[in-house]
C-alpha cells in the first residue's frame, strides 16, 4: 500500500500536468503561428490551416481555394505524392470535378500564340480568373472546354482543323490582336468557330490593347517627367505606303521630330524605349493601319509613361469610347500636319495647357494587356459565365468587310 | 487547519474536475453540430463555424462568403444589433468596403423597368454572381458604381439626366430589350452613356432574350409532348403593316393555323399558354419586327416547350448564331407561305422527320432570362470585372442606324 503522503503528492502532481496538459491543449489548438512550417508551399499568400481545417477543404470548392490564393491545399497533395506537374493538374481536375458545380475549365491553346508558352494555372495569380486550367496539350482535346487558335498560327493551313470531330459542348474561339490589313482572310474559316477574341470591341470576349483604370492607393502619384524632346516616334514597320509614314514625312518639314527604331537604324533596346518616352512631350502614336477600335500599345505606352500622344487611327470618336477626350491630340482635329507642328509648338510655350493633356490623370492610370495568356484566361472566364450555345457566322464579312 | 485526509480528497475532486473541463473544452472545440442554433441564418446552406473561425472571417472577404452561401456571418452582426434590413445593407457594404479589393458593387435601378422591383441581393442566389446591392434608391447615388436606365423609362424626358453631376467613376448603362421600331430615337442620349445591355450580340452586357444551355443531370429527358394541332399562333400586338400579319393571312389560305390571342378574342392565360404551345406540332415563331438578333422569346418558349419554332425574323445565319441549324423552320427557306404549308404537312405525315427537329435536345435545354433582375445582375458582374473607362458614342447610329 502507497502511503497516504506519497499519494496526496502524486494527486498534486497528476493535477498540475493536467492543467498544463490543458494550457498547452488550448495553446495548440488557438495559436495562430507567423511561420510556415505547417504549410508545404512558398506562394500560398495566407497558410492554409489558418483559413480552414480539412472538413473546411472539402467544403470549399477548388475554385474557391484558388481565389484565396490557396492553392498550396492542392500543391500538398501532390507534393506529397510525388506527382509531375501534370499529373498534379490532372489531380487538380479530377478534385475539382467531383464537384460537378465548379470543374476546373480546360482552355487548350492551339499553339501557343508566336510560341510563346504562358504556366497552366497563370489565370488566377495573375488576373483572379479562377478554375482555369491553360494547356498546349493536344490529348486533352476531347475534354477541353474551349480550344484557342491564333489566327497567325494556324491561317496558313486550315485543312486539318476543318476534319476534326468537335465536342458537342467544345468552343472554339479565333483569337487575334493584328489588324485586317496584316491578318490573312481565310474563306474556309468563315463557321468555324464559336466565339471571338481579339481587340474590337463588339468581339465575344473583348481585350483591348490597354485601359484606362480607376486609380488606386497603391498607384503611386502621378508627376509629370521631366522633358528635354517635344515630338519623338520610335517605329520599326515602315512602308512608304503607310498613311503614318506620309503624315511623317510632313509633318518632319514644320518641325524636328526625333524618331528612333529600326527604319532610322537607331535599334532601341527595351531600356532605351523605357527613357526616351518620358522624355517627349509629345509621342506620336501612329497606327500602322486605319481600322476601327485597332487603338494599339503605341497610345498606352505614352499614357502609361508620361508623355502626350498624338493619334493617327480611327476617328477620334473611337478614342473617345476609351479614353479621355482631353487625354490626346488627334492628327485629325488639324487640317494639315503644318497646322499640327504649329499648336505642339504652341504647347510648348504653354506650360499649363500641356498639364491639361493629364487631367485625367487625377481618376486614372493607363494599363496595358497582356498578349495571350490574357485572351486564354479571358476565354476561361467568359465561358465558365456564358453557357450558350453560340456559332461565330462569316467571319470574314465581320473582320475583312 | 484542513486536515490532510480532505486535503486529498478535495485534490482528488480537483483533478477530476480539471480532467473534465479539459474534456468539455476540447468537446466544444472540435464537436460540429448538425443543428444550427449555432448559426443565425435560416438561409446558411452551411453552418459558419464549420468552415471558418473568426480569424478566417477576417481573412475571407465578404465576396467569398457570399461566393460560399455564407452570407449568414454578415446576417448574424445585423440581427445582434437589431438592424433593419435596409441599414444592414449598408452595415454590409461597409464591412465589404473595409476590404479594398472587394467592396460590394452598388447598382442604381432608375426607376425599375416598368415598375417591377427585385430583391437587392438577388444577384447571388439567381444567377451566382456576388457581392451585388441593387437598389432603386437614389439617395447612394454618389455612391453608386453604377446606374442602369431603362430606355422606355427615361425617354420620354432625359433633360434632368442631362443636368446631373456624376462621380468619375460611375457607368450609366443604357438597358433595352425592345427593338428600335417599338423604342424612341432621342438625340440628346448619343454620349450620355458607358454602356450599353440590350439584346444585340454587341452590347457591352449581353442578355438575350432565352439561350440553349448544355444539358445536366438534374435536366428531365426529354419527350416529344403529345400532340393534337399542327400549326399554332399566339399574338396580342396585332398590326396589319406587320410583315408576320402578312404573312400570316398568306399562310392561313393553305392551311389551318389554330390562333389565339387578343387579336382572335381569344385571351390566354398563362396556364392556357403552357398548355397550348406543347400540344402544338409546329409554332409561328414571328418577331414583331426584324432586326439583327432580335430574337425573342417567341422562339425561346417554344423551344423550352417541345414545339418546332417556324421563325420569321432575322436572316436563318442569324438564328443559326444562337440555335442548331435543324431546329427550327425559317420561312425565308421557302419562297412563298404556299410551300412552307405544303413542307409542314409533309412533316404531318413523317414521324421520323419532324423528330429531327429535336436532334439538339440530346445535348441543350433552352432556357429564358429573366427581364431587368437578369440585366441589373450581369450589369455588376460586368462592372466587377471590367474597370476600364468606356463611354459609348452614338447611340443613335448603333441602335436606330
Amino acid at each position: 500500500m502507497i502511503p497516504k503522503t506519497t499519494l496526496g503528492s502524486f494527486q498534486k502532481f497528476l493535477g498540475v500536468l493536467l492543467l498544463l496538459l490543458c494550457f498547452v491543449g488550448i495553446f495548440i489548438v488557438y495559436y495562430n503561428p507567423t511561420v510556415s512550417w505547417l504549410t508545404c508551399s512558398k506562394v500560398a499568400a495566407v497558410p492554409v490551416h489558418e483559413v480552414c481545417t480539412d472538413a473546411c477543404l472539402n467544403v470549399l470548392q477548388t475554385e474557391d481555394l484558388e481565389r484565396l490564393n490557396l492553392t498550396s491545399a492542392l500543391n500538398c497533395t501532390s507534393e506529397r505524392n510525388q506527382l509531375s506537374p501534370k499529373e498534379a493538374a490532372v489531380v487538380q481536375e479530377n478534385t475539382s470535378s467531383r464537384n460537378a458545380s465548379s470543374p476546373n475549365t480546360i482552355v487548350l491553346v492551339w499553339p501557343w500564340p508566336f510560341g510563346y508558352s504562358f504556366d497552366s494555372e497563370s489565370c488566377g495569380p495573375t488576373y483572379g480568373i479562377t478554375g482555369c486550367h491553360l494547356t498546349d496539350d493536344r490529348s486533352v482535346y476531347g475534354r477541353a472546354h474551349a480550344v484557342m487558335f491564333h489566327h497567325r498560327d494556324i491561317s496558313g493551313d486550315v485543312s486539318s482543323l476543318l476534319a476534326m470531330e468537335r465536342p458537342p459542348l467544345q468552343r472554339w474561339v479565333w483569337m487575334n490582336m493584328e489588324s485586317p490589313d496584316f491578318s490573312a482572310s481565310v474563306p474556309s474559316m468563315d463557321n468555324l468557330f464559336n466565339l471571338t477574341a481579339s481587340y474590337r470591341r463588339d468581339s465575344d470576349i473583348w481585350v483591348p490593347y490597354g485601359q484606362l483604370v480607376g486609380i488606386s492607393e497603391e498607384d503611386e502619384p502621378f508627376r509629370i517627367p521631366t522633358k528635354d524632346k517635344l515630338v519623338c516616334w520610335i517605329v520599326s514597320h515602315w512602308k512608304s505606303e503607310f498613311k503614318r509614314v506620309q503624315y511623317f514625312e510632313e509633318l518632319r518639314q514644320h518641325m524636328e521630330v526625333n524618331a528612333y527604331g529600326h527604319s532610322f537604324g537607331k535599334h532601341m533596346s527595351d531600356q532605351d524605349f523605357q527613357a526616351v518616352i518620358p522624355s517627349c512631350k509629345f509621342y506620336l502614336s501612329f497606327e500602322n493601319s486605319v481600322y476601327k477600335d485597332y487603338i494599339t500599345e503605341k497610345l498606352f505606352n505614352p499614357m502609361i509613361m508620361g508623355s502626350v500622344p498624338v493619334v493617327l487611327g480611327p476617328s477620334r470618336e473611337n478614342y473617345e469610347e476609351f479614353i479621355p477626350a482631353d487625354s490626346f491630340i488627334h492628327v485629325d482635329d488639324f487640317k494639315t500636319p503644318k497646322e499640327l507642328a504649329e499648336h505642339l509648338k504652341l504647347l510648348d510655350q504653354n506650360q499649363e495647357m500641356y498639364e491639361q493633356y493629364f487631367a485625367w490623370r487625377k481618376h486614372f492610370v493607363a494599363r496595358r494587356s497582356d498578349f495571350g495568356l490574357e485572351h486564354a484566361c479571358r476565354i476561361c472566364d467568359h465561358i465558365k459565365r456564358n453557357k450558350g450555345y453560340r456559332v461565330f457566322k462569316n467571319l470574314n464579312k465581320w473582320y475583312w468587310g
